[in-house]
């Protein structure tokens, strides 16, 4: 992004506000991140005082949005960016709308985590969802990674780990399922577990589209709904 | 709309441009409506074929999405809209992404259809994922009005809808739940109610969101993260 913006605009103060838009994502994106790792951990700890956190802190993750939002209007609206930087912030919008949302998806793990503390506690302590959660927290943060960067390539190796997760999440859904039918007394117990785990793959899903617009930004092209196979062809060219 | 756009504009072609792209969002929401409701059709009626097409019509929610978001991007460019023009497209961005999300909700529903089909199919004809179905249809229809009609008061009152929605919901899982504990043999069916209803009850979620928009757009004020009754009275003024 930096040989993007460098050099040709007139005006200095422009990139700052580019600078400051984009500074102001990637604060917000490892706010997001440092919620689905706490909303995991108080889960699998049984922490309720950490799920809490997690709970209350949405609200900041929340605000982090709108104040993104009135931050590109404004800079839409005064600056009349050209095609590149008008599709810089176009794909800032969207990756904000996708942050928020994982934000939403780690407080419902963080209440997940509350229901699950007070029930048995299973042998494994819930191994299985702390692998997936891991996965996921990572597949975040080297999503944020790729958008600081603006490295198309970099984004669809990430995406790529969407396939992984999903098949991690089929695996829990399978076996909880599995718990379920052999043990009907779990099944409340293990249809939190199946709600955690559809949060966590939601969570790659918003991830995969945040890679996408940074590829849409870099290549210029709209990658959205294509397989990972297209989004291959388009980054590789 | 009519009103904020009429006469205020030097080009007669930028008036138009605005009008065709909420036109393009109208077909988009009409699309998506179709397929909420032909999406719980062949759920509830077992008709794999009518799923099939649900299915294979998600393709065409995701190309208009594409295709207006190019459109506002090309505006914006083009037009350097002043800022209620410029909230206006902003408003249409955010809100296709929703419509584009109702649409893999449908298909999503479609998909349990397919499943549910193959297997025993309960008395009730699964009378509760029709009823809340509809609901939820009403809902996005309401919202589309709204939208077309710049109306806050309207939109207001379809996002209260979501919390009646919400109770429907409730009601269904906790049916679902019952009926897994005492006959585990319906696990699997119930998980695939459970999961449909869930799908229901996310496209309420979307719909709620585009009417915050349109109350954004109205009164000028970002209402998103706050409650009905911060919202009402953001209306009611």
């Amino acid at each position: 992004m930096k040989q993007r913006n460098r050099g040709h605009h007139i005006s200095q103060q422009f990139d700052a506000e580019l600078e400051d838009v984009r500074n102001s994502v990637l604060a917000m994106g490892g706010l997001v991140e440092q919620q689905i790792i706490q909303a995991i951990t108080a889960l699998v700890e049984g922490d309720i005082k950490l799920a809490e956190m997690v709970i209350d802190n949405d609200m900041k993750v929340n605000s982090a949005e709108v104040a993104i939002d009135e931050e590109c209007t404004h800079i839409i609206a005064r600056r009349q960016p050209a095609a590149s930087d008008l599709r810089l912030i176009i794909a800032v919008i969207k990756t904000i709308t996708d942050l928020e949302r994982i934000g939403d998806q780690a407080e419902r793990i963080a209440r997940m985590g509350q229901r699950l503390a007070e029930k048995e506690r299973p042998k494994n302590q819930y191994g299985e969802l702390r692998h997936i959660g891991e996965l996921v927290a990572k597949m975040v943060h080297d999503t944020l990674d790729a958008f600081a960067r603006m490295d198309a390539e970099a984004a669809l190796e990430v995406a790529r780990q969407d396939l992984v997760i999903d098949q991690e999440y089929d695996g829990v859904m399978r076996q909880a399922l599995t718990f379920m039918m052999e043990d009907p007394r779990s099944i409340t117990r293990m249809l939190d577990v199946m709600w955690t785990a559809r949060a966590i793959e939601r969570i790659g899903d918003h991830s995969k589209n945040i890679c996408e617009y940074v590829i849409y930004l870099v290549k210029g092209k709209d990658v959205r709904h294509t397989g990972i196979g297209e989004l291959a062809k388009e980054v590789k060219g």
